[in-house]
């Protein structure tokens, strides 16, 4: 097995399958194996292995890497695993184990590459090819600190390297750098990355001491990992925080449960909003039979809705302030196509009747409801889908929340009143 | 304002608000400022321009910078911004506008660091030094070519920058080097920088020919474009292409109309289902009132299933092949989510006619209808909702179009039957 395959494969295999392809690697591929393999799984190989072996392996892992690792096995092997590093790299870990998970603290490295303002370009480059020969996570931006670690500005390898060779380190620095906190949260990371395209970001305390570094590649891990997130609670769920396959039965019940419930709950009001018109449906049962294709019209325009908005947040396309330009805009659209299904509808009312029946004596003015209601409900949900997720982040909660499930059951119970009271519109002194 | 509030605000703002903050920025600024703009972006900005000063800013680009941009203008703006650059520069960011926006050769660039094999190390990097003045993507990487331009391998600048003077270039590189060929997809290649981190991938042609380099940065964008298309698919609409903003009004109707007109005519089954039932719903309208109850709780627990299973997919945890074991983790969990729901709508009927009353003569044999259509339908939904994203890329296409409404759609129709079978099992001889 290929080393890619290998760890793509990984939480396919049975241990024994594991071990096998791993023991048939050169040792080359073996190292790039295991530096590819996700936080989650390296903690699985390493407890695989037999206990020589795997002081070898930990020993490789950087500590940001390492840390990582060990916030995913159970806290007993974790406390064995942290005893094999040797005591500067436990400490290092230990210090990275205290962050949060998804703060800036918590995805930095400590191995970052150093040196003073007032060095010589030619003595900042051979301080550098010292530093160089340790694991250092990158050289290519190398920080200046002074003799208090405070961040004092940032120079590119690339820099150094095309500057001359007795400029002073300070001649040749960009002292505006931008730097996160270490309790910044990893989405206000990864946007940074976004903007700047930066390869790392320094991360400093409150009083500008310099504490490690994020790369580039712990964001990509940040970007998946929040549309993952994202798409899970905009599916109606809580989310799960990790791989499908690696959830255990219950928990994953436990997770979809609990929306679902509430869900439901909600969604009883429909069965209290269609007793209330009992008497309706009793005397015109034609009208019940277009309630689903009401009420899944607002759910389907609600639910593009809330994609489009909860997105755009995401990425930063809008802002709250933005609330009143949306509204229009999605009121016009609501508008819009209501219309277009509006039309589509009253077409298949009118068509069906003449070639099957059954619509009853007044099958124009069931069109008229139908198409008067799928307006309405329509850009109920539209605008309903749009300004949710505005709400939410208004209100402190994740607009990602505004999930189809929930826009739907909000635009059901709507529905069916603004169905039921174009029925009695149209159809009163009729069929009611 | 400052750089990153212009850069993020940049499309809230009025061409005048626009060039007055832009003025307002020192040279240093500005660059950064530049330099930030999304591709979408720096072509308003560069036509706001005087054309003087429009040479200036648009000579400043990186080629590949320059081919995105180019490729959002209108095909007139195009013609005269790509006229604004010297002649090499032309040829190079045409040949990049040949390739589709979406394939590693229309992400990759032009300007990377090369070097020969047989070149020692301190020739090499004084060669690097001499390449390090030019626009460089990055020096980080040098990639080690023949005289006929195939990729024999790649040494990192930290690798140089560590070995002996006098060690060959040969001695010292990797000679096992991953690229992707330039017509490979843009997922391919984000999955690639997911796998191993790399800061940059080359990019070859099918006889090893070096064509350039795909870098860290445009894997981010990549990432956050094919989470926001795959959201936006799974919303019930078509990929919008662009910030929710910038797409005019009838662009984003079109997008939204055609998927949800396929779902309302889908749904339009739901009617012909109702009509089958017409007579038991004539003879016991309590049935119509769990209607929108049954078939959203389908749909809800179907919208959870797809989002999990196509987002599992789109991170590689899933493969075709797994087919069986998500079928069974899904039949289960749809047994368990059914019977939870079963519950909770069995006692809220009992207790409802307890207080309220209205359910009927028997609202025992009504609760265990609704309560068995539940498990049946949850059941269903969960195994539609799984099953279709594999279904789906079994046959080619993109799993997300199982999008939350689709599925619901799907499964409203199915629910139907389910429910009033159950009906004529439970309330026939009673009721019906």
């Amino acid at each position: 097995m290929q080393v890619t395959e290998l760890v793509e494969q990984w939480q396919n295999l049975g241990d024994d399958t594991r071990m096998d392809a791993f023991r048939a690697l050169d040792r080359e591929d073996a190292e790039v194996f295991f530096a590819s393999l996700p936080a989650r799984d390296s903690g699985d190989f390493l407890l695989l292995l037999p206990t020589v072996e795997r002081r070898t392996w930990m020993r490789l892992m950087p500590p940001d890497d390492a840390a990582d690792m060990l916030q995913e096995v159970d806290p007993e092997d974790r406390a064995a695993l942290l005893s094999l590093l040797d005591e500067v790299n436990r400490k290092e870990v230990a210090v990275l184990l205290a962050y949060a998970e998804d703060d800036a603290g918590g995805l930095m490295s400590t191995r970052y590459a150093r040196t003073r303002p007032d060095l010589r370009v030619d003595e900042a480059l051979l301080y550098l090819r010292r530093q160089a020969k340790e694991h250092l996570e990158t050289i290519y931006y190398v920080y200046v600190l002074d003799s208090e670690q405070h961040l004092l500005g940032a120079v590119s390898l690339r820099q150094l390297f095309s500057a001359a060779a007795d400029a002073s380190v300070r001649d040749v620095m960009q002292d505006a750098v931008v730097s996160v906190r270490e309790d910044a949260d990893q989405e206000v990371v990864s946007k940074l990355f976004r903007h700047y395209g930066f390869l790392a970001i320094p991360v400093v305390d409150f009083e500008g001491h310099m504490k490690g570094i994020v790369t580039m590649d712990d964001i990509v891990d940040v970007v998946d990992e929040e549309a993952t997130e994202d798409a899970q609670k905009f599916g109606g769920m809580e989310a799960l925080d990790a791989p499908y396959l690696d959830v255990g039965f219950w928990e994953m019940f436990r997770k979809r449960a609990g929306w679902l419930s509430v869900l439901f709950l909600g969604e009883m009001l429909t069965a209290s909003a269609m007793g209330h018109f009992e008497d309706e449906i009793a005397k015109a049962v034609v009208l019940a039979l277009f309630v689903p294709l009401i009420i899944s019209s607002g759910g389907n325009s609600g639910s593009q809705a809330s994609t489009l908005v909860i997105r755009a947040m995401a990425l930063n396309e809008l802002r709250l302030r933005d609330f009143a330009k949306v509204a229009r805009r999605e009121m016009a659209a609501g508008l819009a196509l209501g219309v277009l299904l509006a039309t589509i509808g009253m077409i298949r009312i009118l068509v069906w009747q003449q070639v099957f029946g059954g619509y009853g004596a007044f099958p124009g003015r069931v069109a008229l409801t139908v198409g008067t209601s799928l307006v309405g409900v329509v850009m109920f949900g539209t605008l309903t889908g749009s300004m949710l997720p505005l709400l939410l982040r208004k209100l402190g909660f994740d607009p990602a929340s505004a999930s189809a499930p929930f826009v739907a059951t909000l635009v059901d119970v709507t529905g069916l009143v603004i169905y039921f009271t174009a029925a009695k519109v149209f159809l009163g002194g009729h069929l009611l």
